[in-house]
């Protein structure tokens, strides 16, 4: 398996973060891929290279232009509206719901992180847009890795800040770029005529749903803590099939709070079966490790054995798959954890 | 003119906003409406009364009941949550934006202070659901006040927190419940026709807006900072002029920061014309006073004395006429430029 490591990530270091009403310290880490990589240091499951620059093209074929140029812009602007905002990292505080309108792009600055995000728990800092854009190169690498006839079977994207939480043109949920649609979308243009994106992470994927939410040849399935009770919230329901053309392409599996491995790998199984039914060419995997039983923020009961399992399922797919990193904020138990799914996946 | 002054407003107390992406102390405080108080009690201009307790029902008809029953109960959510939490405001921290869905109600809290809300510069109190409440019986209660044969010509809401940015089943904007929308569809259920709200503080008045945007039988008009550089930023263009039957009876009038009041005085003058041709029964003034010229959030630069002469001008529209307080930060000065806008409406 190859491995593209994302040389950038620490740059991207938020301070605070709104979480249930206070502003606490981020969950969402540099340590937390800094465990992942020493975990691979002690059991390496392939060679761990840098990725080649991203084209602004590619990154466009998901996302809207103007939220690119925001987030490129978005430090130097916060900066430049007073120097001692160089201490603080910046966070919306206003946003545009219930029909408020998104055609004209105001001016303010305020006003844009709003427009261009749905949460207070996503600081953008000084080293943000570096971060995602390498671990947008780290997606994409991955995905011309596993393309063609030649391509390996497999690559994995270990990069931060995560991505299935960003939308066409939204950050939210710690992710700003969505390194997991990427890759499927650039599967789709290497030639991959469809590709599944299976997403394990404890959270729904709400960035790659919307994505492709209109879409027949990218089916999305998301395995997730129910939306009534669990971060994102506003969607993730099972009765979110697609719409127009992408009718019966996505698929939602929100499991309850306390939920265990055999439910969850009940759950995942009848996700793999969709995925094999739908015939794709490719596919992705946005891997969070927040289903761990020791999350400190999720509600999911999975052991680090169990890791070993979800790896060995997802293998029995038998098709290119890239791996893309996303959550897990038990910090120590991370690269345990990642690294079981890799080995799991490589048979050992 | 009948004063209805809020006896429970102080319940209402927040302690931190979130402001351009930093906590920092709320800029709408009790001691606004002590101010304006204290300078009634020097310059009174009509009896100051308490208003009757406010019936539910007629809170439905501007709000949805399921956000009614949150707001009456949320305090209470918060603090069962953790012990803790007493000692902080209840600030949300995610939003559903972009499509994300408001159909399905989560049972988590953060998720419905999200759901019910478009900011994180609101926060919840205590004392939150007593003092709107309140103020909404204020409102309520100067427009029964002005209605029928028999009516005064004027009554004044002496309310915080204000109410202009509250929505059907959404608070924001430091609003809760929007006592402006609240007093007009009160002024139509007691038999006026047609009902004008004119909201001419210096915050575009998109709560009120989106309650009447269908409907031809409440024209909305508002001055206001230009939303592209000024909060609440997405609502409040030229160019949204109501829809379906409303069609043509909303009207923004967005100015440049920096205006000063002759430009100011032409808006509100080519907008009283526009009152007048819609030949309502009746009119509901938002007053903020945040077009001060030393308000701390804002950048409109009317002065003390100018307040007299928007008095006048909305006298000279001769009809019964409701004022709810809206904003005003210059602490101070805000008593002062109340009452002047009262004293000049009373001929004075």
């Amino acid at each position: 398996m190859l491995i593209f490591a994302n040389p950038h990530h620490a740059q991207h270091e938020g301070r605070q973060e709104m979480f249930r009403g206070r502003l606490v310290p981020c969950h969402e880490t540099p340590s937390r891929l800094e465990h992942v990589m020493a975990e691979l240091a002690r059991r390496p499951v392939g060679p761990v290279q840098d990725p080649p620059p991203v084209e602004r093209a590619v990154l466009e074929r998901v996302h809207a232009p103007r939220y690119l140029d925001f987030l490129r812009t978005a430090w130097e602007e916060w900066v430049a509206l007073d120097p001692a905002n160089a201490a603080l990292d910046a966070l919306p505080s206003t946003w545009p719901v219930r029909g408020f309108r998104h055609d004209i792009e105001p001016s303010n600055f305020a006003a844009r992180m709003g427009l261009y995000s749905y949460d207070a728990g996503t600081p953008l800092t000084a080293g943000t847009w570096v971060a995602a854009e390498a671990g947008a190169a780290c997606a994409l690498a991955a995905a011309q890795a596993v393309s063609g006839s030649r391509g390996t079977r497999s690559a994995t994207a270990l990069t931060r800040p995560p991505g299935h939480h960003a939308g066409f043109d939204f950050f939210g949920g710690y992710c700003f770029l969505n390194n997991a649609a990427l890759a499927a979308q650039a599967l789709r243009d290497a030639g991959a005529g469809r590709v599944a994106v299976l997403d394990v992470d404890y959270h729904h994927g709400n960035g790659t749903q919307s994505l492709f939410y209109g879409r027949p040849d990218v089916l999305t399935v998301s395995i997730h803590g129910d939306p009534r009770t669990e971060y994102p919230f506003f969607l993730g329901h099972a009765d979110e099939r697609g719409k127009g053309e992408g009718l019966g392409f996505n698929l939602n599996l929100p499991l309850p709070a306390g939920t265990g491995f055999g439910e969850w790998r009940a759950a995942l199984q009848f996700a793999l079966q969709q995925v094999r039914e739908f015939a794709p060419e490719a596919l992705v995997v946005a891997l969070g490790v927040d289903t761990y039983e020791g999350d400190p923020i999720s509600r999911f009961r999975l052991a680090s054995d169990d890791y070993f399992q979800l790896g060995r399922d997802l293998a029995s797919a038998n098709l290119p798959t890239v791996f893309t990193l996303e959550g897990g904020y038990a910090v120590a138990a991370m690269g345990v954890n990642v690294v079981n799914v890799l080995e799991g996946f490589e048979g050992r």
